[in-house]
């Protein structure tokens, strides 16, 4: 671990304060789960849940079912759930992206090859609809599989647009509210559906989430070009090696001459620095203010979630929600 | 098409005769379902869909439907689900098993590249499951998930005896049963949930299509011994180029001697006939005996599942029935 991604973990732990112990129990949910699936499931999945993702999405079912005053167990299994269809979207992606690095170690795809990658993602789907028909909850199970939807939906559409510097900043918005925000949405409406007399909140919890979700999104996309190659655990200009056009590149196109946009397309084309340094491109984009316009979206974002917390009961909980949307906005890895 | 597959189509059309009209609205029902869908959904799906399957699961649902005196929608519905899943699982396991050819054409993963096929094949789980969710039968609903789930896991077991040659007949059943049976069970078993009347015929219906769905697998596995490419629509002995040792090969390899043994491990671990000819090995396994027991065994399920008819109510559907297991057994693609 970095210094870096240590403070994050730091801040983190800080934020999530008032559901550590329920967040140990969703920890102790996907080890029994998974410890109880076929070798390989237990061995992939495993990998990929321990490569020390943050679990933003089960914490915020855990924080938000607290503030809703919910004092069952629905809320750690639906948390487990979250984070398990995460963990298929992760595994599923990086295999049509051809990814070869995530959070410092190789991806699934490429440490157990493409064909067990898509068995173990189709697994994982599978086996949380399972887990949410034990439980019943049918409108549950209607927003988490929208959500699922929605997610492959924004994949096909990132898959159609790959390679193109010519996205318009709309189609990449869909495709990070779809790909992104729905599933961060779907996680803070979750715990309004436990009880009748929450079920008003849902929809200014969706809002809430979505927001957040876009806010993290943009984040990542911009920390792609600011980030170490030890912050990010994965190449710096990852995205641009693997294809994909996001915000700042969005920002910066019509700023390139003749020279730069053909240097920038045989990035997207070649999947490597050869046309232009790696160390000049970086350079371009730091000093063309388009990294701070893109911050300034994702701080529209996270003012916007922060507003959408007042429609919402206070306390300890709401606190940690402000402060949990702060740290996505300004997290460094 | 050919003259056998020509034949088959039209006895496939007698047996199936009562719903004919019905399967009609299934096929309305699929064309317009992918005719709404992003456009590689529309492309793919529906030219795996398009490659002249014959429809028996969802012809299984609306027989055992009508049987069971039921004279609603969902069997249309429900049908098409059934088709849809089981096309999501084709996609699937043609990237798994890395086949060229499905039904004279080649597969989804050859046409379009595996992303494709991982998004549209996940694409279609998710829809599926939220059809079944507007209508929202839980019951229904876990069946249907059970068996998808049995299917990945049916695939990861197999994935995992690949190339072996020495897979005892056991493990071979299980992943049959995983992989094929489970969904003909569970596409049999669907219409008892639809009324409470025919809830207790649930078990035996899974029980026959149980066993209907081990007849069918396993004159699959004997067919790709004895069928022509033509007929096959893919190459003769694909499983053993694919890697696959299904039962014509279990019953076989006690009676090879050392040199035919290194020759079809060297087809398993290579993919093609190099050590040994094409023709010599087929001459091998048709001169030996084991299709004879292959088919016999394909024979004591037919049986089995015939028999098992005598629990259900009878009536033409029930005729019908008990001529398409004959028709499962006797097929020649």
């Amino acid at each position: 671990m970095t210094v870096h991604s240590l403070h994050e973990a730091q801040k983190v732990r800080e934020v999530f304060g008032p559901v550590l112990p329920r967040l140990q129990e969703v920890e102790s949910f996907l080890a029994h789960e998974l410890g109880h699936s076929l070798p390989m499931v237990t061995d992939v999945a495993g990998y990929v849940l321990g490569s020390g993702g943050k679990r933003l999405r089960p914490a915020l079912v855990l924080l938000i079912a607290r503030m809703l005053g919910y004092s069952g167990q629905r809320d750690v299994r639906y948390g487990a759930i979250v984070e398990l269809i995460h963990t298929a979207t992760l595994i599923h992606d990086d295999i049509i992206d051809e990814s070869d690095l995530r959070r410092g170690r190789p991806t699934a795809n490429r440490q157990w090859g493409n064909q067990t990658a898509v068995l173990v993602g189709d697994w994982l789907y599978s086996r949380t609809m399972d887990l949410c028909l034990e439980l019943g909850d049918i409108e549950v199970m209607r927003h988490l599989n929208a959500a699922t939807l929605q997610m492959t939906e924004g994949e096909i559409m990132a898959d159609q647009v790959r390679r193109r510097l010519d996205l318009d900043i709309g189609t990449y918005l869909e495709i990070t509210r779809r790909k992104t925000a729905e599933l961060f949405a779907t996680a803070c409406a979750i715990p309004a559906l436990f009880q009748p007399s929450t079920l008003h909140l849902t929809s200014p919890l969706m809002d809430y989430g979505r927001d957040l979700g876009m806010c993290f999104q943009i984040v990542d996309d911009v920390l792609d070009f600011t980030g170490s190659r030890s912050e990010l655990g994965k190449p710096v200009m990852a995205d641009l090696r693997e294809g994909r056009v996001t915000l700042p590149m969005i920002l910066l196109r019509p700023r390139l001459d003749g020279r730069q946009r053909a240097s920038v397309e045989a990035v997207l084309r070649d999947g490597t620095f050869q046309q232009v340094s790696e160390r000049e491109l970086a350079e371009v984009v730091r000093t063309s203010g388009v990294l701070d316009e893109a911050r300034s979206r994702a701080a529209e974002y996270a003012a916007r979630a922060a507003s959408r917390l007042h429609r919402l009961p206070g306390g300890v909980e709401c606190d940690a929600l402000l402060r949990a949307t702060e740290m996505l906005l300004e997290r460094r890895c």
